[in-house]
């Protein structure tokens, strides 16, 4: 019987922050929340950047993750938006990161390819994959939706290297 | 007699956040300290923004200012450049924010004019004027000359507004 590990999956956006956790035994993944972080966009940046903190830092101390996992930015041809997504990613590696989480980091096409088998798919498709993968799943966004992919994709990618290390004990 | 304000001003990036904290009186500027904060390029993202969190935390615990002032970055043409960039910037507005300062954000055409009185000019420049200014004033890095000169143009701006807020009174 394999130790079951809870992750958190996050999905770093500046006015929407997904989170997703998780937990992975063996090859099971159950589903233990989810939801969305919001910013209020009449805030100053400063204010925005310490709602989403906290709100992840409250996730983490209720639902007491073992390890944490965040997408990779996809780099935008504008600027002004990556260095805004930059800023909310900060704190979305920070977060679990002064909790003593260590952060995974996965490309989007890595995550595609855990959730849907490919490593190209739409927004959809992926939700979908969600659901087929843990029925008990809800979210409230698509970012929250997206965060727990994120965890799964982590769940896969440790497993592996878990069964890969056992291979060689 | 004016009030004694202390403020830090900050120079975000992700090797080298310059950190600088004065003391405003009227037009009187006190130098108090300054300083690099340096992060290991070998570690993970996360347990990089996390040096750096705690590095400017520890600064704003032991110095106690009372307000905080950061660069706003420079957009540049590079994605990638730009999204580290955005990164360190988003833990530089996040732990004043979290020690309970209020944040202010210039514009470096605004730094330069506060410190040289022209909207442009060296880095040199605004070195050698940081020292004419505050002739006590020291610094390890051009990072942290950089971030004085963001705590000089937020002492210049908040003295104005009070000067143009008693003239209403």
């Amino acid at each position: 019987m394999a130790e079951a590990i809870r992750i958190i999956g996050i999905d770093p956006g500046l006015r929407r922050t997904g989170y997703g956790v998780i937990e992975t035994a063996g090859n099971s993944l159950k589903f233990i929340t989810s939801g969305t972080i919001r910013s209020d966009d009449r805030l100053s940046l400063a204010a925005r950047l310490s709602t989403l903190y906290d709100g992840l830092s409250e996730i983490i101390h209720s639902y007491m993750p073992e390890e944490a996992a965040v997408e990779q930015t996809f780099v935008n041809k504008d600027a002004t938006a990556t260095l805004k997504l930059g800023q909310a990613r900060g704190i979305a590696l920070l977060a679990p990161a002064q909790a003593g989480l260590p952060v995974a980091e996965y490309a989007p096409n890595s995550i595609k390819k855990a959730v849907i088998g490919v490593g190209h798919g739409e927004k959809q498709q992926i939700h979908m994959m969600v659901k087929v993968l843990m029925p008990r799943a809800n979210f409230d966004s698509s970012d929250a939706a997206d965060a727990l992919a994120i965890a799964i994709c982590h769940a896969h990618n440790r497993n592996s290297l878990e069964n890969r290390l056992k291979a060689l004990a």
